[in-house]
């Protein structure tokens, strides 16, 4: 399995640590090989190459059959204009140059962890589960024109940003988002702003034709964002799967993360158009919360969400769907057994990121 | 008092009956003199004029100082296309055709009713007091091109909206943001995306310049839009005031009248550019809630919202300060003495629209 890993700043080569252990215990187990080395990303990258993607790190992503994305940036960087930062100039540019048009991110709180969503407890008895589709490469990211230029006489200035879809990709996006509500309920709920944008009527279009065409078998709904905002927070699992453009999908799977507890519990996957050399989609795969700053350091961050990241890669770009579940339910089983770093111990004893890998290793057998 | 009521469809026409009895009791207290007349808008406009916004009503509201506004929309438009549906067709023109660009929404939970919230009790012990201000008339809801073409060749369709902001139209809404900040703990959170859009480097810069130029005693932070999304939901009132354009706005204002709990305590003012005959804010004033079509025609909607609205109008378009804190004051002590609409009741004994009216005519005196 030859993989890019890209650790990053703070706590993401803590995690990332954590993720490689659990990775190599289960290669060992099913007989696979690990074949992967580190390369500079992030705000360490800007101080040590200049360049928070250096080329030579692009080069070895290109050459691998997925990357695995630790978290970058911090309190250093963050005088930097915005456009310099370093989840931004890392970030952006990898989604582009690999066309990582479809980023998969589960909203899963167990039961047990309930206290940790700021949500009442009734609200959700059972906890959380549903999954974000968010569109990656498209919208007003990358659009343009996207400039800002004075206006005549001088007095005012004018910034325009260019929100553009094609039919085609929202239809691959579809399709993804279809795979996902297969593999579940079969509820898919495709989130616009249709009553206003133009973008939103051809991708509301798209969704609809491409799922009765496709999917008979998938029930489509459509919500607009802004009451999508409200649904999350209200009750977050009459959702099943919501598929959503770029722009509306930052705010939707941040808005659902927070909602979902922890973001140390959090996973991602961020898909590519084009296939690996194993005919899987290349893939990027990053935890959804930030390099904590404040954590750093310590051996105290939660290593989840790197680790079941590490099983998103093996079940999408590896195609090892027995690895990954495996994984998924050690990290299930050491986590509602108690074991717990503190952002989940609810003032309860808390272990150390090293301690979590172990019971995590353990449990793997 | 000069002022258009446009009450619109189901709910609608209930609650707006008790605002203007309200309105009626301060008039008479306050020796003001009232002169309305309702006009047709929404849904019962399309089916009695064949327009959500008739040319009489627009008149109407031309020839006053202030619109007072229910809600429209409701199932029987939902099956038309997205632009064309009441809310929509009705809304967007008023906004536009009165320079309505100040959104002003309170987002106000009192401790009584933190039951009513999604959130966790300890995470609001004093309930919530936050104010979102959304810019209303620019960005992508207007900025052209917005328009959808077939490709070369017809295999592809391609849609484009333009997201644009002038530094003049940022200046404007920031000084109503200041305005809105100084009467309160003097923070303003101004909500952007500058690591991506070239809009929300204007944005920011230009509310930057703006503070620091005439507000030095307003303490001003950035945040993007995504971490706002998950800062309200985890946290609301680490917020005072928070200011951000207008697709931002829409969903955060959204996101955060949830986490207030009941949409029928929670009103809004849309201030114009223009002055009125007053030489106060010509302005639009509506809850923040729907039509409620489910309730409708069972007398048992929450007035409070539409009751509050009114007493926004006589703030802001007819400086009438006392007035309006002295409704606001007589629906915080209606509400926490215990008089409450079935969505504010957690199962406890419902009072109608009626009684809960006459509870507040009641507490004015
Ligand atoms: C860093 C930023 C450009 C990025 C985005 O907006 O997509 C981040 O917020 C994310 O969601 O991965
Ligand atoms: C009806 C719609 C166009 C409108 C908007 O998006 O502004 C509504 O959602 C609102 O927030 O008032």
């Amino acid at each position: 399995l030859k993989f890019a890993v890209l650790a990053g700043d703070y706590i993401g080569p803590e995690v990332m640590r954590s993720a490689l252990r659990v990775l190599e215990k289960v290669a060992a187990q099913d007989g696979l090989t690990l074949d992967y080395a580190e390369h500079a990303v992030g705000g360490s990258a800007i101080d040590a190459h200049g360049s928070a993607l250096p080329a030579s790190t692009l080069a070895a992503c290109e050459a691998a059959d997925a990357i695995l994305f630790g978290s970058v940036g911090g309190p250093k960087w963050e005088t930097l204009p915005p456009k310099e930062q370093p989840e931004r100039a890392a970030l952006l540019p990898l989604r582009k140059h690999f066309t990582l048009f479809a980023n998969i991110r589960p909203g899963l709180l167990y039961p047990e962890l309930r206290e940790a969503s700021p949500l009442k407890n009734e609200r959700i008895p059972d906890g959380i589960d549903i999954v974000c589709i968010r569109e990656l490469t498209g919208g007003i990211y990358f659009g343009s024109p996207k400039r800002t230029t004075a206006l005549e006489g001088g007095a005012d200035v004018e910034a325009i940003d260019t929100m553009v879809y094609r039919k085609s990709e929202i239809e691959r996006i579809a399709a993804v988002a279809i795979t996902a509500a297969r593999s579940r309920k079969k509820r898919l709920c495709s989130v616009d702003k249709a009553n206003v944008l133009e973008t939103s009527v051809l991708w509301r279009k798209t969704v609809s034709d491409y799922v009765a065409a496709h999917a008979p078998d998938i029930t489509l709904s459509h919500m607009y964002v802004d009451n999508a905002a409200m649904q999350l927070a209200r009750e977050p699992n009459q959702f099943d799967v919501f598929v959503t453009e770029n722009m509306f999908g930052d705010i939707l799977s941040d808005e659902m993360a927070v909602i979902c507890g922890s973001l140390g519990m959090l996973s991602s996957a961020s898909l590519g158009a084009r296939q690996n050399s194993l005919g899987n989609p290349f893939g990027l795969y990053e935890p959804a919360g930030g390099s904590a700053p404040d954590l750093a350091g310590q051996g105290l961050a939660n290593p989840c969400a790197q680790i079941l990241s590490a099983a998103l890669m093996l079940r999408y770009s590896f195609g090892l769907e027995a690895s990954a579940a495996r994984i998924e339910r050690a990290v299930r089983h050491v986590v509602t057994c108690g074991t717990r770093t503190g952002d989940i111990a609810f003032g309860g004893p808390a272990v150390s990121t090293e301690e979590m890998t172990e019971a995590i290793l353990a449990t793997l057998g």
